[in-house]
């Protein structure tokens, strides 16, 4: 068993209920955002290595792991939710193929290799700094929501210092944000080769995007088939599903 | 009556037969593209200016001109097409309200005024210029679909110089280059603000995009709903027909 604090609970991450995690609704959940940056990144099969930045409660390591033998490394700058993450690898008999790492992915000094990891994935915090009059009341989620540790270009920099030559970088974000994370992927020699934009319904516009690059890659973007998640009654398209339950 | 030649032949540009255009197989035919980026683009309605480069045939002149009182300049370089762009624009009694001008968009010295247009439409050559050797038979359609006197930079630079601040900028492109569009379009300060991605079909990657920027404009790109083509049976979608009837 494991031990579970204040309100945390235990969710099932996927449909066959073989993967457990732990959840805070005050100190994180993971979203859909995880669960479709982790079906969308291409990562090595039977070997290699795959660092997750920005991993709160360590959902993108966990679903990946189903999929590969790599080993899998996730860092996360928040103690009570690196908590929950640790826990929930325990859990799940998975603590020889995924780590934890509690740190500050701006400086991360010796703990990773430099140029080492196969793919990298990063579900950053989307939204700019507010002014400290704005902050959410909750740190947690101010801390996970808002470039207060981890801008874009933090994000980005950090992708590129531990990705190899070669190897692929993969972020969830925002339609808004679709500018700048192109000017600084290019700015840090990761050329973006894959782009999916994922909309709540048919007709209306993308809230979220998945985009990967190839470190000194070759300029040749591929922009995939549209991804809608929700029909017009509400309930899941069929590949929402395929992916969600996956 | 108008004069036709060579291999030149009447078309009707849109469902209602009201707007006829002169194409030619050999040396210029407009494109589903040009239809697209004429629906796209947002268009002043009753005064003002609009300037399309890299025009053509004058496809986009005259399917805008049925939407708008501002006057329409279009600029191409290929006196043989220019010349059909000019005559169908007669034969539809639009000289009020088109005018075509011959150059070249990377000097058009006194012809134009600076940063005076509400909208600029360019439908640009897509292609690499490749090496002479792997040149396009027919000169006209090299010179129409390679870089050979406009590259992206070259036309972005262009509608930076006569659009009006604030004004907006639309261009239609291939997916393989949005990164280098949102880099030059950033780099001339011209904010993206409206990305349409066009797919064949349903579950195809996009093979055409719109993208509207506005001059010295607020970073905030909004992703519109994607546009897919032909049903599975191979004939035009709904809002496909919608937008090439209209």
């Amino acid at each position: 068993m494991v031990q579970l604090y204040d309100d945390e609970r235990l969710d099932y991450l996927v449909a066959d209920e073989s993967l457990q995690i732990i959840q805070s609704p005050t100190a994180f959940s993971f979203s859909l955002d995880a669960v479709l940056l982790a079906n969308f990144a291409s990562i090595p099969i039977s070997r290699g290595s795959i660092l997750d930045l920005c991993s709160g409660n360590g959902a993108i390591p966990l679903l990946l792991s189903r999929h590969t033998r790599a080993s899998i490394i996730g860092v996360e700058i928040q103690d009570r939710i690196i908590s929950m993450a640790k826990r929930s690898i325990e859990l799940n008999d998975l603590t020889e193929k995924i780590t934890m790492i509690h740190g500050d992915i701006r400086n991360l000094k010796d703990q990773l290799q430099h140029s080492s990891f196969d793919t990298v994935t990063c579900n950053p915090p989307y939204f700019k700094t507010p002014q400290r009059t704005e902050y959410n009341q909750n740190e947690y989620l101010t801390i996970a929501r808002h470039e207060l540790y981890c801008t874009l270009e933090d994000a980005v920099k950090a992708c590129k210092l531990y990705v190899k030559p070669g190897g692929k970088v993969a972020m969830v974000h925002r339609p808004g944000r679709l500018v700048d994370i192109i000017m600084t992927f290019r700015e840090h020699k990761i050329e973006p080769k894959r782009l999916r934009l994922v909309y709540p319904k048919k007709g209306r516009e993308a809230n979220m995007l998945l985009i990967e690059g190839i470190r000194d890659g070759k300029a040749d973007l591929h922009i995939l088939p549209p991804l809608i998640i929700y029909k017009d009654d509400g309930t899941y398209t069929d590949e929402a599903k395929e992916i969600i339950y996956d």
